[in-house]
């Protein structure tokens, strides 16, 4: 089979090692550049769990456009705004030196309008690339991927609710709120040390962080107007819990009028029916089912006219690297599901 | 200062034994008499982390009313069912023998109305005392509580609820749904081995678990009516988190009109300003600041017309067994604080 | 490439469904048959994680040796003495249909010599094919594997144990305890519930159970034997941990003479310099850096003549199920790593 | 009762708060001076799970030996090094001023020789109060403790490991290594962020640390010389676990002749059969016993000539907070259990 070059730019945080994990095994893509900010160092020495794989000697470089314009796909795992000037400075030089390179970013930079990233972000550095952006929740957008050249990949929340609540979004009040209660693993904080990451601090532990203001309730309420056509009122409340990895999401909200269960599972069937990375299920879905594959598995149950949609995906992998591999998989015309991990680790 | 002679039934459970730890240290109640299904041992027997403590090799009997009605104050850590038929059991001879005696039961018969418990639990065969019980939620019933002799002492989620819902029942849009997402520590699942509190199983896991169906949902709703005079429609979802103890509770709901943070904070100071158990938060709450203790802390936020309640509670103490020897307090004239355990365990 | 048909007896366990997770992607070996001792019910219905996997709804039969032989490799992973029975009746099967099948029994059964075995488990009910049986310590035992027809997978203690340990055995004073402190995850107390394994038992704690008598103690002090020719006093203590999956051992012993640390690695170096799944490090191991692969993790520290060897593996990959399919790939001709999971789950 | 008035510098770290926990709560010890490098803020700021407790609102001043000079007692949980420039600071003033005061440090400062110190730490600038300071290892010294002005408070895991080792001094064989393989829950590292306490980095995790090289060592083999009379060779190897709080330590040495169990009990019980806070028990010890609790619990077990103890510890109260208050009341001539935590938070 042809192989396709491809790189991570942002290999040291846990985003740019579950890319590389991929992409180690990936039967298309040859992973053939990383780099960090400081560079000079290996795959294996920064993250040395991967001692021995194949590629684990693969060198780190300096982040540099000019070499990263050798791959074919880049996928960035970037901090929001490092993330933009890359792109921006690597778009210039493959339009520069007519060659092409498509590119995933896991960042916010490209995700919203620029209004919406304004508020919440910063000044957009790069709103030309910003207008040919694709949010690249797949179910929802795959057609408009495949044709792609820069693909904003989902935050990790907003890609666990939306693939619950956007099949809803008609038969919902719209004048009510929408609540969300989402709980992640402590990854989805990164690998920066903080008070709140300690362990002596989290374990044993739990509590809501930004409650009704963190950045991902815009993403939310955002892609619910262009991907779902409807505007709601989001009350988005995350949290932490003492879980390295996976997420779990609670959205309520309130029916026009109510739905029965065989309902609820038309909706979703029809929509999902047949998809390789959504699970319908009878039961209330547990992060163990999902936390190792890039599975989002949805359960929903209803009472009077209040629904409750529970979703769970594994953050780092379907809210981040294994669906930006998806993404780049439709970008580069091969089938979505190539190299994606689909057997979780649990055993429950 | 003067002794009052205490037992506990059901002293194999963490709620026994929780109540246990209280009791071996309050300045007024001596544990006198202990008491599973079995008898023929001793606490430290039963709960070996008691060994060598003062009262440590206290016997354990099989529970027998005649032999609690030497008590003057009862704590029942049984099953529903078997608490009524124990409680029927001691008052019955109670007022044979002119034997006066309060009981405190922590199970759930005599919580609910005669019409609510049947629909949800099995026949109420001690309707009779079930008319005397009050409701052990000090901050709401404190003055019944001082005159009862038979306390109902609150369920774990309903305490951790109703604490935060009902200073809000009176702004909200009754015609919306509560919501209530709900995540409890797994001691509140008991010492009965089961599928979903096997260690490989929760461990790294969090999930739903009788969504829109548990009993303290009918609890919850109950009491908003007889101590908030609302009636609502609770969504209540419980979930199991991988914590051995705490509970911490999202309350979602629709306002009538927007409360600002001060006009908020304002309600909450208003009801729990002299209050010793009850701590408002400015910023989301942590399981950690109250496991441990018998404390509820509570913080509330905002949007639009969206209103977040956010509280914390030691299952197994403010949801159990700290609060049942509050009631205890109460019901024998002492200060409700007396051997009250305020000290979190936590780091954070 | 070639298809080899394998089955698994015992899929409901946690060793039988690492076992399938590590199937269903194998390129050579196609899993064409599950059993347990109910039957009647798919692969997804009692591993429910495994929904919409490819064989995700594979039939679960009532396990009959009849139908296994039409695999030409089964895995057992049984409790003791089941497993013999059923290899018994397989192996008595295959010769009198000359349908030849190869077994890797991933029970106790075969690991022992008959006198070893019977002392510490049960009698012995099938010593024809025990005499044949191979110890399936790969790096050890390759040749005799390849031509097996019956590999006894070995203990996840003994796995981690004597992988750190061989090396050094002729470096050891023999007439000196060697002593083992091992630390597993509690998946590899099964899935059967106990008390132990209750979450508010073993969360938040570490104990050590069967000290100094554990059944895996004589299968490394033969295997000292057997393989390393060195007669050792083994003293074995296991821990239980809270932590899922991963096993840490540490090994402790008196040298003849000290040894520097270049020598240690040496020493290893010779030994494992070409081994797939062995990692010599420079640091102490880690649990993080194992979990999820096949991997064995070594390091070793000396000081005067006492010596450290310090190993990690996952106890149900290279413990149990991983190794297995190493087996069974060298059984087959096959390249021993073919499928085989390299990829830690970890972040660290 | 009289009350002595107690001060605390140090206050922001796990043990300045498990110190003030515990003296919050103390019949005899005022807690009336609490100091950190900042000051400026409360107990309740810098400890948020303390608001609304009686002291909460004690102000943290900026440490100052004048200040601190009014306290009858004073506990120094500083880093080492400050440790000693602040007992130095106030002993030269309490002489000034012939105000007397006592000090128990629980830094690493007064533990040791000035030989083994500098070895291990840096120079030693208080001579002259290291030769008048008592190691606080209370079952081992309670007279020279009851006399003396300044304590230095032993390490958690010199406690744990001399508890269990200092009985059995004797009856070892002197010239073979003794192995101790610890466990510390990561509280033991401290309040201040690092990549070993991450939480993504140590849950589902453990590992040793500075194996054969800690500066425990040290403390362990000089204490078993000053304490026990025994030269031993100690090779010790700590492990971090994914634990908030809580120590299991392994003690393995070969004896001179085998010891029944029932030897071993007697040589326990002979040594703490009155003890107050040392367990002798029949099965491996368990952290659940002990966390929360000034308790050490030992366990023994013997196979031929190979000696396994076997001792649990909570890390911040047994091997800190707690023994410092111990040695606390008997420097100031109270019973040494007054005031001292004696419940374990377990539930197993």
């Amino acid at each position: 089979m042809r192989q396709i070059k491809v790189g991570i730019i942002g290999i040291s945080g846990y985003t740019g090692l579950e890319l590389a994990k991929i992409l180690l095994h990936h039967p298309v893509f040859k992973l053939s550049y990383i780099a960090n900010t400081q560079g000079d160092s290996t795959l294996e020495q920064v993250h040395t769990m991967l001692d021995s794989l194949p590629l684990g000697n693969l060198p780190i470089h300096k982040a540099n456009a000019q070499e990263a314009l050798d791959c074919d796909v880049l996928f960035l795992a970037l901090p929001h705004k490092s993330a933009m000037a890359m792109t921006q400075e690597i778009f210039t030089l493959s339009k520069a030196k007519n060659k092409p390179i498509k590119i995933i970013d896991l960042s916010a930079d490209y995700r919203l309008s620029v209004e919406n990233y304004e508020a919440n972000y910063c000044t957009h550095t790069d709103k030309e690339n910003l207008t040919n952006a694709i949010y690249g929740l797949v179910e929802y957008n795959r057609q408009s991927i495949q044709n792609a050249t820069l693909v904003a990949n989902p935050g990790c929340y907003p890609t666990a609710t939306l693939l619950g609540l956007l099949p809803f979004v008609d038969y919902l009040q719209d004048s009510n709120p929408v609540f969300i209660d989402a709980k992640s693993g402590v990854s989805g904080a990164g690998k920066t040390l903080s008070e709140n990451t300690h362990f002596s601090h989290i374990n044993e532990n739990l509590f809501a962080y930004s409650p009704l203001a963190h950045r991902h309730q815009i993403e939310i309420a955002e892609k619910c107007v262009t991907l779902g056509k409807k505007e709601l009122d989001i009350h988005f409340v995350p949290h932490l819990s003492p879980i390295t990895r996976g997420m779990l999401v609670s959205i309520f909200a309130t029916l026009k009028t109510p739905l029965s269960t065989k309902e609820t599972r038309g909706i979703l069937d029809s929509i999902y029916g047949s998809e390789s990375f959504v699970r319908v299920r009878e039961t209330p879905v547990k992060m163990s089912s999902v936390i190792g594959s890039n599975f989002c598995d949805i359960f929903v149950a209803c009472k009077n006219n209040g629904i409750f949609i529970n979703t769970a995906i594994d953050n780092l992998l379907r809210g981040a690297s294994s669906q930006a591999v998806v993404n780049a998989n439709l970008m580069c015309g091969l089938d979505e599901s190539l190299g994606i991990p689909q057997i979780p680790y649990g055993l429950f």
